[in-house]
């Protein structure tokens, strides 16, 4: 059972999870089937490679299936335990509750989320409302976490393409953090800080990357990473899984095209890709927006990051937005 | 001038440094003479290629200086500029202003840092506390970071032996967090978090990796890296700049006997040295004990950590401290 212990400083989590140090990374060491071939979990006819289907999306052609949500083979966290914290010296620690899934986005190996037709990118974003729902019914979670790592500069193990469905027995610190930032900023200025950024970036233009009737995709005045870039729903809403059906696409169609400029200046991109979302069973908030962000790793981060939480970058926002919308090529 | 933006959310600050970007980096395109030959510029016979030298320690046999601290040719922070906060639309923003300093810890390019003579790696302690204590008779410096990154894995962009010192116009956000985290323990407990931690883990033995007389190396409790190690002074002291030079050797020994073994259970170590201390300019504090955290990078920090502030860590600092107390190699 991992376990989940808290740091007497900082009061930061971590989970400590040895099973997972098992897992294969198709990266450094190619699992195989004992004849030396490399088998992906995630291919169909490997089905049985993985833990059984949560939930799938049948395939109008010669697949079985288009789209499956399996449970992680290596979870960081898993269901049942003792949701109580115990103390373990002058430390405290608890059990490490919760679910790891993984959507296994489509059943081409080969193929990016991007080069996924629209009605694809779709399916995958409406299985992560749907998911989160699902998970939601459970009192004990307290916070979904959706995500995405591409490549192996992200820290992705397997190349196939996927995202990852986490529900939490706490509030993330990050989460509570962005959430108090955000109502602080309600207080102080009498708006959603998320409102005004889509108000001042329509306004300034130089740091939009794409647009819709219900998206905007901005490079962030404040851009930890080069060619970070956020998509913002235009319409306040707090919560993910409370998205309407009627944005879907609009979300699909934001995305594919953030990633195909990504994927047009970057070629070798790797990225983390973040819902960004109130914690499940709170009310709505009118200080709090929804949003999603990509964060791209040219560089990895260094001493001076970790010890501050100061990020340099060398690409402001206005250029990574001019090269993007130009579909120039960045030299590393 | 590189330039600070503030995070309208968050309040977190980032520095856009653009001519940073154009820093070469050796592991991936190396820089050459025009020759096609890679001159290293930390090298005796190359000081030409960096900025002069600051502070240098003279060699006993051939070479000029056996130790020696310049200005980084691509800093992150530059000195002059206006030191007020402007805004910019509904964000805020200052000048980049600060010093970045580079420590080359040896003349031999290969050697690393525990190979070294005690006395060499005592030589380092030591201008690290010299340096800070100069850096900071500038009022306008509120923060001085001291850390060193080893190895690619780690944002390392060069391989001669070399550590940072960067002076910070504020107190980042990390280190205000984990200032206020030991005060709100203090105010609880009535004692000091990390002097907890020194009887915690001397009487539990079993996270403990080296001890001298006035250290301790400890794998933490709430271990967010698998094998990460922290260096605790046995005596309360708040500011690193004032440890007395009777404790220089016991921090050279510490340290050396650190990462000896790190290397020897981890051969192609990747790691994040930083030092944590209080801001300068604040008086002494019960609350507060500065210390060193070492942070190997076994695998990429990805998207659930960065949306969450959560660390998965598949070693346990049981299991780390036994693999590095028996020399045993660790296979990822």
């Amino acid at each position: 059972m991992p376990e989940i212990r808290k740091d007497p400083v900082f009061g930061r989590w971590v989970i400590i999870a040895s099973e997972r140090g098992l897992r294969p990374n198709e990266f450094s060491t190619a699992s195989d089937d004992g004849n030396g071939v490399y088998k992906c979990p995630f291919c169909p006819g490997n089905e049985h490679l993985t833990p059984p289907t949560v939930y799938s999306l049948p395939a109008a052609g010669g697949h079985s299936w288009r789209l499956r949500v399996v449970r992680n083979k290596y979870p960081a966290l898993v269901p049942g335990g003792n949701d109580g914290g115990q103390s373990d010296g002058i430390y405290s620690r608890m059990d490490g509750i919760g679910t790891h899934e993984v959507l296994i986005e489509n059943a081409r190996h080969g193929l990016r989320l991007e080069e996924m037709e629209l009605e694809a990118v779709a399916d995958v974003a409406r299985t992560f409302i749907l998911r989160t729902r699902e998970i939601k019914k459970d009192p004990g979670v307290k916070y979904v976490m959706i995500f995405k790592n591409h490549g192996m500069n992200a820290g992705a193990s397997l190349a196939h393409p996927h995202s990852q469905i986490i529900a939490l027995p706490m509030i993330p610190i990050r989460v509570a953090e962005e959430v108090a930032g955000a109502e602080h900023y309600l207080k102080e200025k009498g708006s959603c800080v998320f409102c005004d950024i889509l108000k001042e970036e329509t306004g300034f233009k130089n740091r939009v990357v794409g647009e819709n009737g219900n998206f905007l995709a901005v490079e962030p005045y404040a851009s930890r990473f080069s060619f970070e870039t956020w998509l913002l729903p235009k319409k306040h809403l707090s919560h993910f899984e409370d998205m309407q059906e009627a944005l879907v696409w609009d979300l699909a169609s934001i995305l594919k095209n953030a990633l195909c400029k990504l994927h047009a200046t970057l070629p070798d991109l790797s990225y983390n890709l973040i819902v960004h979302t109130m914690p499940v069973h709170t009310p709505q908030a009118a200080h709090y927006h929804w949003h999603i962000e990509i964060m791209p790793k040219l560089c990895q981060v260094a001493g001076f990051e970790w010890g501050t939480g100061f990020y340099i970058n060398t690409v402001s926002p206005e250029e990574a937005a001019a090269m993007l919308n130009e579909g120039k090529k960045y030299q590393l």
